[in-house]
């Protein structure tokens, strides 16, 4: 089995608040692998057509291969 | 009518949270312009006369031109 | 006394939010420093043990010196 | 009258080229103002809904104050 | 169904153009994902076996998950 | 009246100093505006038709929003 | 047959040197995919249990789609 | 003969694209030089004394030692 | 005795320029350990309540461990 | 005592290698300190004054606060 | 006669100022070289035998081939 | 005689290691030039026909002028 790690890079998306974007996706991808750590890389977003801000943050997530 | 988008560069300030800091400013400049998207592009802050954290969140706003 | 200001990098840990990982780590330096201002430089984590998010924030903080 | 520049930035959009979408943005804005220089900063874009390819380039304009 | 988004990096190749180059992978993707966006990360390439100029253009391409 | 700051991003001329080129291009905006802090971005120049070497300094200025 | 490439990110890890961290990991995807290039983007590591440094090297490399 | 090469950095100039103002110049040196690879480092342009838009994108060229 | 090198990082500060906001802080620092270096990394300011410019200039310092 | 921790940039000296120079400057700080993890941030070295390359890594370690 | 740039980066040195180190060094090239431009892309230095600082400031020239 | 210094860029091959492929190029140059100090920008490389790791290490040498 390998000891390396794969990092996969995803966009979160939340109407709360930016560490909820995080937990949003990390917590995603950790129900079908094996999570290291990660990385947030960018925060964008937008106002939504109810006038709500959507938060839209970049993650890289490093995960353990063949685990 | 101009297609292309004019970017502008603000700070929010909150003593709650960045999210906050974001909103506050995101949707000031909602009320006047049409908001394509936001990035956050530096956040800082400081520690203020009443010992509370004063978060500074600087954001590129897209807003369309001559909406 | 010197006008000057020292640069200090610390990462500061919450299992709640990127903000309260911020609070937690500049409140306890201005216990003992005077603090000017702060900067995020990274904001990393990981899934602890009990599967729940920790977030990890660096964060530069400017202190006056010999103040 | 200053001897300085402002710099504006700006988003050009085009379903032709990036150097298209750079042309746009550019040349609207030399029918008001001065244009001294421009800068790339961000080439993104999207497929639009009929399937075609739209760039969106963000460009740094330097125009002359008060010409 | 999740409302995250996956970012996959492609360098796309064309000996017309950089816009050809982005155009070429952008599409190829599209056939089998929902594509959200794209961002130009790199342009390189090189003089080709015919002495033409071959464009090398690393794109990274946001698509919707489980779409 | 707004607690945030608006970001302008200004090129200061001088054939004596960096330091001159800042001045200049700070100064002449804090006759108008409430400016909050400054930070270099750029530095620049070139050597014009009398042979003297011209700064030109890019800068980003905080300004309050209303004052 | 695509004459593209994808991009895939991994970390290497080795408590030798930063030169094997990155042949263990460039050398176990060639045994999969045809590797045309890699690129370092960051060199990590730690003090593991019995002392001794890990280095954590991160690669990304350009594979040849549907080789 | 080393086999080691040498960077050197240019600027095509072109008043039709992006694409032609690298033709323009990773041609001029591959007619003196064995060209390995180019990688585009800035794109900046002007508008010229004919109110055309004059592309000016700087390209590091990888060029074999003594060959 | 160690021949590894500490980096600190110190903001100078000075309302004549910013070469004399850099010479204030090396120097200061230098009166009590061996500097092998310096590197400026930002250069900020302010207008202070006198009207008058005030640089703020970031340096990362080598010195000399147990000298 | 606090769960956050300090980060101490070191530059770490060898005329053996670059994992060496970290090896070196790691293995040191980690005989007094908790260390966490480390990120090498710079690589650059010179010629000594018996010919030989002498590299000098700089490298950001981070240590448990009050361990 | 090609209307192509090519930079070269040089390292200016003064014990006087950054803007000195800048001037020594560009005029020195302007004397042998049309100058189209040059920017700044490091400022180090040292503190040199006598306890002087001396500015060591890396600036990119543009000038014009074949003039 | 100039006091100032040119900046050459070059990429070391090996395929041995990171430090050997700098070792190459840097030792190279020291035959002609007299090196002052060298920085590594770049890590690249690929697998050859012989399936074995090639490393293309990028590197700054400072050289001093008309030694």
């Amino acid at each position: 089995m390998s000891k390396n790690f794969e990092i996969i890079e995803l966009v979160g998306i939340s109407t709360q608040s930016i560490s909820d974007a995080i937990q949003q996706v990390v917590l995603e991808v950790s129900k079908q692998k094996k999570v290291g750590w990660f990385e947030v890389t960018e925060q964008r977003g937008r106002v939504n057509s109810e006038g709500k801000i959507e938060f839209q943050v970049t993650v890289k997530i490093g995960t353990k291969i063949n685990e």
